[in-house]
């Protein structure tokens, strides 16, 4: 990958994580913890999900969880081994399993999660994986503004 | 535990792996592969689930995710503190990821899934995770019987 390369997926990336951002703002005005992510292939936002976990009163109910929903719905199967999951803040070890199931090629997160990330955090989930898949990830994307929607949504419940 | 609370804790768990193997033959009837789940709190089913992975395209479609989500709408909140999540085959890894989100109290398992299962089998999740929750597990009830029921579906395909 030249410089260039380089310079233009991070461009791209900071795109498609400023979309999740839009998803994770959605969450954060149904008082729900705010985690956005989105679903891409070809270029194009083929599923989208905001956290609902206290809307749909379903623990499963995380941002990703609904975008590889909506996404697999979208095509002629399930499979989702050309598309990447942008996400704000890195999946937990549900995540990680769907991620794993779906078979989406690429992750890219924001911020990190110190308390259930499973991808870098508290564990490596998808690498070394029993799918034998090769997961592309790729992590702290837009980490400050995504990690910001979180605090200044903890901060505003505790005013 | 006296030697007659063994014998009773293992035939009520025997009587409910036996409901969640009539979700596993829902599944196959739909041609899936018959994975079956029940929860049950209070010596009641307060959830029930059965893979349909095809069905609704979506690969996040297993019996325990669906068992989850139709138990937690059950009560007032979505917190399984005190329920018990009985399934045919052992949990994979986005499925350990659930019980642990959903706080379900313990896990009985039917057959061991040595490809995928995390609980035992690829990995041990539900130990020492990031939530520091203590999960009892029980594994091996009915296996056979439950193991029966996922080869009888992949002979008949082959057939």
């Amino acid at each position: 990958m030249s410089e260039e390369d380089i310079f233009s997926a991070f461009a791209t990336h900071e795109r498609w994580i400023g979309e999740a951002m839009k998803e994770a703002r959605l969450a954060a005005d149904k008082g729900e913890v705010p985690v956005g992510a989105i679903i891409v292939r070809d270029a194009q936002v083929i599923g989208r999900g905001h956290n609902q976990v206290e809307s749909l009163r379903d623990p499963t109910a995380h941002a990703e969880i609904l975008a590889i929903g909506s996404a697999s719905g979208h095509g002629e199967n399930w499979r989702l081994e050309d598309a990447t999951l942008y996400v704000t803040l890195e999946p937990c070890t549900m995540c990680c399993g769907a991620i794993l199931l779906a078979r989406v090629r690429s992750v890219v997160f924001g911020a990190a999660d110190q308390r259930a990330g499973a991808v870098v955090s508290t564990g490596r989930l998808l690498d070394g994986n029993p799918y034998r898949q090769h997961i592309e990830v790729v992590g702290g994307i837009s980490a400050g503004d995504c990690g910001a929607i979180l605090s200044d949504f903890f901060q505003s419940r505790r005013d």
